[in-house]
């Protein structure tokens, strides 16, 4: 056990991720090392006593019990914490090592880091990991991406530590440079633009339908049932049921209103904007959390606004329940085909050689987005890797279609009863625009070229043309 | 005339807005020069015979012929080629000159500038400039930022050349680093909005309403001698009623649909999340503009999705634009609400010291969102510059509030029949969320503490909890 070289598999960051991970490569037979600067850490990692789990507290002795070429993983919070990690790590490893960087950075910082990095001799795999503590443990859905040489020499652990969906793996060499980072963040954009969607539904059951915890329970339990079904909506049906002991309410209605982030949601659209990318369905919720957390000024604007529309609903609570999980589907498909279409766009623009449909298939398990609907994307584009965007595909739109009188059904009652559907309303609007052939924004265009000089495109001429609108014509 | 060190301001970058902020400056009597590196430019320039201005193809020559301490402003495309031209001015310049960026820059690379500039003894004012080409001949709105003192030296010509409200200049300082810049960023994100607005509103009256251009034509009339008088309105109602001579239709129909963006409205909308601040009206703007881009999609997207939907509305013509123009008055509300409120958090992150009334009143004439509006905002932070946000004003609220059954039938209305308001539903949900005292987020809160152990707040005791969901009380 003390001999050196003997670990396959070097974990930097002791947080429950990070010893998670650990735990899950350990089960899997192989040796592995844990470091971390906090010492208790370490010691809570060696308090485990799995005899395949080496933790360190001094970097050199971890990095000396690794074999070659020696494997290190960065669990560590995302920024400069990462490239500080980086140079210790390059005093202590050589040429043909492999660094992997776990967490959630910025795509940009792993463009860099992936070529200074190769630069220096070092193996730089940007992956991303989803799962949370319990996928770690258990098995997470991974998205490696960067040095292909240097995934190989991974892989045979990774398939081994994935979630298994039908015997295959979840995990899959990405593509390019930061590929797996840029797969990551917007996977966690489709994670916000659900879990939007859900508070929506809540908000509808809650406040139109008057229903209660245990009502509302039931009706997610139903949902994750059927067509609906994925890790976000079994965790809603636990969350609906779960009360601590002693106690007559739920959990969830003590818990304050103000949600927080930590920022790969609010990537995903700030690079969908720079992609020139619609995802409306995942900026509304970045908005959303973000409105949630101006607690105080909400608080006064309810009472400059106090709420005279009448919310209850007037219906047949069953049936209704029933177009709301049409409107619902409509709405996270709509959510999940705007982050594939900014995954189609980014590999257009940065040429990851992304697969659309390997990443679907490796989102079915492990990871947070997981659901039923990904076996229709993944055979979606497996049937056709070209496939622009998911909502063109044939039978993706015979189910989407006959959704559409339910989500109108769902808005207009919100709209009209002062419920709040930003993310609902978004999928909505998004798609009546997109399905236009002529959308209104000739005229944004001649206003643009009217006060700009910006110019213009006509229907029926090539080139670019600019009018004087006022002195010419009207005002002279 | 051929003396040197006359002139007291020098502007780089010929083009017509360069070229007409010239003339606007001699039409006041300064003596001024301009410079460009297109010999081209000079020559148009100098074929005005405009006795106050002298156009120059040397950068030397120019610059020789300011008086101390120059004073040159830029307007060039925003991006290297600002750092390129500041490179060579460091060449020719003194010490205490000062340089003026007036194009659109990003605000960060303002406040880098400024930095670098003060570190070598020169003065930089990043100065926004609205008001488009005619503004720039005629008296623009101007948001200059920086250097106070430098802007002292420029005030007494900024004042005569920028256009006059009630016998005010609109131009004032706007106070510390980029502020300049950031101001008018945030004025073009609300330009973007209300431009969206008005698209959908044309949107309505043409598919929804059936109503042909010249109907359209008189509604815009119409609301642009009321409560909506606008630039934006004005020059949209010009625009139906333009015909190029001898043509039987408007010029608009013609216009292809795709719309362009320089970029400043996706800096807003990417500010505003950075500053964790929701502007979801700005947002969708900037998103519809890209998805009216993807032309190619959505014409495939017509033959999967045909409309199926009637979209004719029936309804009372003339009553129905009534309401439309309260919902527009509500959301445009919404729209410089949102711009306002990214002001006030700007201001507290960046220390700007922006006096937000100041900003209202420089808007109020010469730039593209000047509007009757802008007086209440001006007159709701001249009467508390601590306002937060400028729907908790007294008065606007008032009449805020009498607009919302409008945009509830308008919205709730083009959900029904298929019509895409993105704008106009993006105004209402922020707004049901805003004046909520409790939103749906406490299950978001719960779902990221149940898959991530990110902890959640309680509303009964300070501090963070972390609850093991399903471990110790569901399924165990």
């Amino acid at each position: 056990m003390e001999q050196k070289n003997q670990n396959v598999f070097g974990m930097i960051g002791l947080g429950t991720m990070g010893s998670n991970l650990l735990q899950n490569i350990a089960d899997k037979g192989y040796h592995c090392a844990g470091y971390d600067n906090s010492v208790d850490k370490v010691n809570s990692l060696n308090a485990l006593h799995n005899e395949n789990i080496q933790g360190f507290s001094q970097l050199k002795d971890f990095t000396d019990s690794l074999k070659s070429p020696k494997v290190v993983m960065m669990l560590v919070p995302a920024g400069e914490i990462v490239d500080n990690v980086i140079n210790e790590l390059l005093g202590v490893l050589d040429k043909g090592d492999i660094i992997i960087d776990g967490g959630n950075s910025h795509y940009t910082d792993t463009e860099r880091r992936y070529k200074e990095l190769e630069d220096k001799g070092l193996h730089f795999v940007g992956m991303g990991v989803s799962g949370g503590e319990e996928g770690a443990r258990r098995g997470p859905s991974m998205m490696p991406g960067g040095d292909q040489e240097a995934y190989e020499v991974l892989k045979p652990v990774l398939e081994k530590i994935a979630a298994q969906v039908n015997g295959e793996p979840t995990v899959a060499f990405m593509g390019k440079g930061s590929a797996g980072h840029f797969v990551k963040m917007v996977h966690n954009g489709i994670e916000y633009a659900i879990m939007q969607l859900i508070s929506e539904s809540y908000e509808i059951m809650k406040k139109g339908l008057k229903m209660d915890n245990d009502k509302i329970h039931e009706v997610y339990k139903k949902w994750n049932e059927g067509k609906l079904k994925s890790y976000l909506l079994e965790i809603t049906t636990d969350i609906f049921a779960y009360k601590n002991e002693g106690e007559e309410n739920l959990l969830l209605d003590s818990i304050r209103d103000e949600a927080k982030a930590k920022g790969t949601g609010k990537w995903t659209s700030q690079a969908a904007m720079d992609l020139h990318l619609p995802t409306p369905v995942i900026d509304i919720a970045v908005s959303m959390r973000d409105l949630s957390s101006l607690k105080d000024l909400r608080v006064q604007a309810s009472r400059v606004y106090p709420d005279s529309t009448e919310k209850q609903y007037n219906t047949n609570e069953a049936e209704y329940c029933d177009q709301l999980e049409e409107a619902f589907y409509f709405a996270m498909v709509s959510a999940y085909a705007q982050g594939m279409h900014m995954l189609y766009q980014a590999n257009k623009e940065f040429k990851y050689e992304l697969n659309l449909d390997l990443i679907a298939k490796i989102w079915r398990g492990g990871c947070i987005i997981r659901s039923e609907f990904l076996e229709d994307i993944y055979a979606a584009f497996n049937k056709n890797p070209e496939l622009q965007h998911i909502l063109l595909d044939k039978n993706v739109a015979e189910s989407f279609s006959k959704s559409i009188p339910s989500i109108r059904k769902i808005v207009s009652d919100a709209v009209l009863h002062g419920i709040s559907t930003p993310a609902f309303s978004a999928a909505l609007t998004y798609f009546d625009d997109f399905r236009s052939e002529n959308m209104p924004t000739n005229l944004i265009q001649a206003q643009r070229d009217y006060f700009g000089s910006h110019t213009y495109e006509l229907k029926a001429k090539e080139g670019v043309f600019h009018t004087k609108w006022v002195m010419e014509n009207i005002k002279n």
